[in-house]
């Protein structure tokens, strides 16, 4: 929502990003009644097989005959264009809110932002960067290795490897806003300062490393 | 869909466990049309705050209040009478469909399904279990820890550990169909026999281990 922390570290981004000369393009999920499950009314027309529909066959064909609805084909088309994607959230039990998770499971078409041959480091868009930004409710020494919810690299797994890095975006390192709403109203607006220095040299960051692809056999069954 | 390898694992558990005397209740979220977005219309009535609303808080009160949305408090009934969930879903992203996030993010409201004291081993469902049952379209090769999607233990993290073992379920080991899709018919024939067998015992399996809440410091920062 509009007063939130999320919308104000949403703001610093596009603030920022105007001011060094970006084109910013903002798909507010919410705003828009985004849909969110992944279903048959994703693809114009009839499906192969509706009683063992299977979505990610279906929206592979049809993104190649140009019949995905038009709410994904709009979003497909702003990521085609950016070079850099910043998903900006509240973090909903240890990942994603839901309708960021829809925007995943619809927007990523097997074809378009992934194929057999091109995942992870040969992945569709290497040339791209993209990025977690995010609050959390836990402080970060529960997120610690040693905390009580584990290390956040293994939380963010599914996300920053599983699913950006899988689409061979450069993924760079997450901006973690620690428990925002239990921070002092001098630490939040700390917080957000520190998002806004980063953010002036963010174009120029590399990505994390991840183990590329060449370290696993070239056929099944890819193991290191 | 009604043909998937998902349903055909489902009608296995609903019969399996209905023959040993089990009440079985099914959501089959698509076909409920299950509301996925975690907003403001959850709530009946008026919530506290619009501009900044924070869903945490405000469902904590509406689930005190009663005012929590019809869809929501008939799930939780149903949370609350079971011994035994199992969640069927085909792995999308490196964890589940958008639809099913959007039950996990909706349904285990703060107050009904955890609070600040009641996590972990000390979670309000310490004495239900819990399991995961999916199926993916990897080769169990590509997850295991040498694997270029890397341990599947991680990847199930945060639901396992960040969620069900979050909210003190006794989180049974995942039930995985790896590449349904792929197999052969006899195969997949093979995979769900091996879940009916694995079914006559479910209910005198013990939880995996996740580190007890007493492994860590009392108060903040809860570092082991």
């Amino acid at each position: 929502s509009s007063g939130s922390f999320n919308a104000a570290a949403k703001n610093t981004a596009v603030e920022v990003l105007t001011a060094k000369g970006c084109t910013v393009e903002v798909s507010d999920l919410y705003a828009m009644g985004f849909k969110v499950s992944a279903t048959a009314e994703d693809i114009k027309g009839k499906v192969m097989n509706a009683d063992n529909f299977c979505y990610m066959k279906e929206t592979k064909l049809a993104w190649e005959q140009g019949k995905l609805s038009d709410d994904i084909t709009k979003e497909q088309s702003k990521l085609a264009e950016a070079d850099l994607i910043i998903f900006q959230f509240p973090m909903y039990w240890f990942g994603v809110p839901a309708i960021l998770k829809g925007w995943i499971d619809r927007v990523l078409t097997n074809g378009f932002a992934f194929s057999e041959e091109k995942r992870y480091s040969q992945g569709i868009f290497k040339d791209k960067k993209a990025m977690l930004s995010f609050t959390t409710g836990s402080l970060e020494s529960m997120f610690s290795p040693t905390g009580i919810n584990g290390d956040i690299n293994v939380t963010l797994w599914p996300l920053q490897n599983g699913t950006l890095y899988y689409c061979g975006f450069q993924v760079l390192a997450p901006q973690i806003f620690w428990a925002p709403a239990s921070a002092a109203a001098e630490d939040r607006k700390s917080m957000l300062e520190r998002w806004s220095t980063r953010l002036q040299g963010l174009l120029e960051e590399k990505g994390l490393s991840f183990s590329p692809w060449d370290c696993f056999d070239e056929g099944f069954p890819f193991e290191g």
